[in-house]
């Protein structure tokens, strides 16, 4: 249902669950980072009428989760501030075509790949957290909306293009995204 | 209480509420632009830790209302897309001083003035549109949190400036806003 094209290997989530501060900073502004792609989306393309309510409403739900993660962040007394990012999510961008309309159907594809990532990747952290149990529910509770936001940008980029090309497209770019995460450093994030 | 340093003239709200689709149109690029300042702020000041939650929760109501003029825009028929944006904020920002501290508290100062430039034109508004009383609710609704953010600004800039740097850069920022908005074209916008 997530049409990823690889498993996050088993020894990810007990490491990253090892690092869960450092993740959790990451995650941080992950959340904020999903938050400005979709607004850069609405200033990008005004005249969609389709992207402008969905993509604003997502864009509140994951200033939500930022805030959301904000606050475990404090309750564990871990300060947020800036952070060396993943390179996953630009490398996964170079598969964007650059011209029009390829460049908003790749875009809209690469958004609701990493939403797909960050689920499988939230369901495996809440299992993994077993000595954070309120991190645990954190992920358990956050998981559902990284699925409904992979769907709705899935569902999007079918509103404005064939269901031919949104299907071959979103082959090719889960085959990039599995191997941007083959070649990604060994470094606590949420995308490594 | 707003702080401004000149009174929008009697003529401009029955002229704005003529064009009140025009100006409906800019109001709604208004909202997302002032989400994607905050989230600008975000990202330039992630270690400036009274920033991120108050912040990220005015973006969210940002774009609530954002969403909000959208629904309004469809009741009226009124296609919302592409609009040549009022020079007013890009003339206002030319007021920030390009070395830190001083952008910050420039920029946060800007970002309040507009509120408060925003609160007194959608009084006028609520007033003048007689003939469209779901806009005239729609701004009497809005006024109350544009004065919110006016002061949670001014908020932000008091909790990591000193006062009296706050309040002489307030009247600086205040006195340049007058003479951006004496000079800006006559077109239907918000800030025009």
């Amino acid at each position: 249902m997530l049409h990823l094209h690889s498993r996050t290997p088993d020894d990810w989530a007990p490491w990253a669950a090892a690092h869960i501060d450092e993740v959790l900073v990451d995650h941080a502004h992950c959340e904020k980072k999903a938050a400005s792609t979709a607004i850069g989306l609405l200033f990008r393309y005004p005249d969609h009428a389709p992207l402008q309510t969905p993509l604003s409403a997502l864009a509140r739900e994951e200033l939500e989760h930022f805030e959301l993660v904000l606050e475990h962040l404090a309750a564990r007394g871990v300060p947020f501030g800036r952070q060396r990012p993943s390179p996953y999510a630009g490398k996964l961008m170079q598969v964007v075509r650059g011209a029009e309309p390829h460049r908003l159907l790749d875009t809209l594809l690469c958004c609701a790949v990493i939403e797909a990532r960050s689920c499988e990747r939230m369901r495996l952290l809440a299992d993994a957290l077993t000595e954070a149990p309120a991190l645990a529910d954190l992920y358990r509770g956050l998981l559902a909306s990284e699925a409904r936001h992979h769907m709705l940008y899935v569902d999007l980029a079918t509103e404005l293009f064939p269901d031919v090309d949104v299907r071959a497209r979103l082959d090719a770019v889960c085959a990039h995204e599995a191997e941007v995460l083959r070649s990604a450093p060994r470094v606590p994030r949420m995308h490594n």
